[in-house]
């Protein structure tokens, strides 16, 4: 079965959807974009990706044509067009086909769907191998299209044997490329950095998780704190709850009691939140 | 009449020149250029761009499936081709049609020839008005097609009546988005950044220039000693030496005699460079 993207007003089919080269990302990789997973044909915390896609688009000065009305019964008829059980989508709005490759012009609108596995149980077990790596991302609190440090560094990972980057400014913990980093402290403290980073909405349905039941911290974490944590897990819509087994040459236990418990009650808010979107 | 572009192999109308919403400029702003003027049609100072984009291409874990003699001889057929008097052409390596939207695939190539009109005397007596911004370019010596923090800072730019933006990182001065930058000292030394920058290849014909006719420093310069230089300008493919008129609050002198030599003998010397390539 064809698989089709909405770009610029219409449904093409997927292997067909093409953008000039003048399209600003390929310029000067300038765009925004969410992602979100959908899950029993519905779109998991839709109200919250298109929020903050629209605050992204503002943030760079790129115009979405649609309403966020529009834009959601767009995705919803993708995936009714579409029907691919385990998916996502991205939303991608970049900066046009610009006349001289470097000015704004009328934005490029991209939704696409794309097939993706949810973790198993295994892999929650097993855990993810973190490398830091020193580097701020520009603009943090937009969600670009940049992740160009992200790619660059892919064979160093394999090289190092990690299977993602954890970022520090200076030795101020930051975020993974795409996840957003936790660590519970010896005496149960559950710590997310505050500053230069994407507040991503995974992580604020976790901190909402964890407040009743703990105390909770949102500050500067310095490196020197990360192998003195009881626990560390990341957090975003495809990895959910994902506890970190290693971070550099540093191993964590495996129990992992903290992510387990917020693990199950994100997915409980997670099914909750598609019943009532109903 | 069309201008072409070649693409993965072919020439192609510009205007019908697309890649896939898949390839990850669009999906993660992933890809690499170079730009070089044209003049009396023949492509300026080629062979040390040619350098400068395969080490890039290197860099980023780009295959380039040309040789650099390769796409010598595509760049000439297209100027053949093109016909056009002022133009700039662009090489442009991206990631490639990611099948996930994150991992490297095969690199798409792009060379495009656009319209550029050269700067005249007029422009260069009234020189540029730079605001500065505090940001450190990531792989800043690589020449990726990192704009992000340029192009959305260019409605500022336009609020505070400047040009262009002058980035340092914590008040060390860098680079413009697209040129390097100079400073004549009181006592007649010329100045300019060494470290965390591009390396210009304009930069380094003019510091070539410079050598036998003054004193040259590459270092640290920090931005406290902007107001206190004699002169200012910016180097690059597009503008060679262009006197800055103001930063910031500041306005300079307008009568440049350092710039004004250095951008004689640059020309002369390009004019040199295109009879020697012949």
């Amino acid at each position: 079965m064809e698989t089709y993207v909405f770009l610029n007003g219409e449904y093409v089919i997927a292997n067909e959807a093409v953008l000039s080269f003048r399209d600003l990302s390929m310029q000067r990789g300038y765009g925004i974009f969410d992602f979100f997973s959908v899950q029993n044909g519905k779109p998991v915390f839709i109200e919250d990706h298109l929020n903050r896609l629209y605050a992204s688009a503002a943030s760079m000065h790129l115009a979405i044509k649609q309403s966020p009305g529009e834009l959601k019964a767009i995705i919803y008829d993708l995936i009714q067009k579409n029907r691919i059980v385990n998916s996502g989508i991205r939303v991608t709005v970049t900066g046009g086909n610009s006349p001289d490759g470097y000015s704004l012009a009328t934005p490029n609108l991209l939704v696409a769907q794309q097939h993706f596995t949810p973790l198993t149980s295994d892999q929650f077990d097993k855990g993810i191998r973190l490398m830091t790596h020193d580097h701020q991302r520009q603009l943090p609190h937009v969600k670009t299209i940049d992740y160009l440090m992200a790619i660059h560094l892919q064979p160093r990972l394999k090289e190092m044997g990690a299977d993602d980057i954890l970022y520090h400014n200076n030795g101020w913990i930051r975020e993974c490329p795409r996840a957003n980093f936790f660590l519970i402290t010896q005496d149960e403290v559950l710590v997310t950095p505050s500053l230069q980073i994407l507040k991503g909405i995974t992580k604020n349905k976790v901190l909402s998780i964890a407040k009743p039941f703990m105390k909770v911290e949102e500050r500067e974490i310095n490196i020197s704190e990360l192998t003195i944590a009881k626990e560390v897990f990341i957090t975003s819509s495809t990895k959910k709850v994902l506890p970190v087994s290693q971070i550099d040459e540093h191993v964590f236990a495996k129990d992992n009691p903290v992510s387990r418990f917020l693990h199950s009650h994100l997915t409980a808010l997670t099914l909750n939140n598609l019943v009532t979107a109903e």
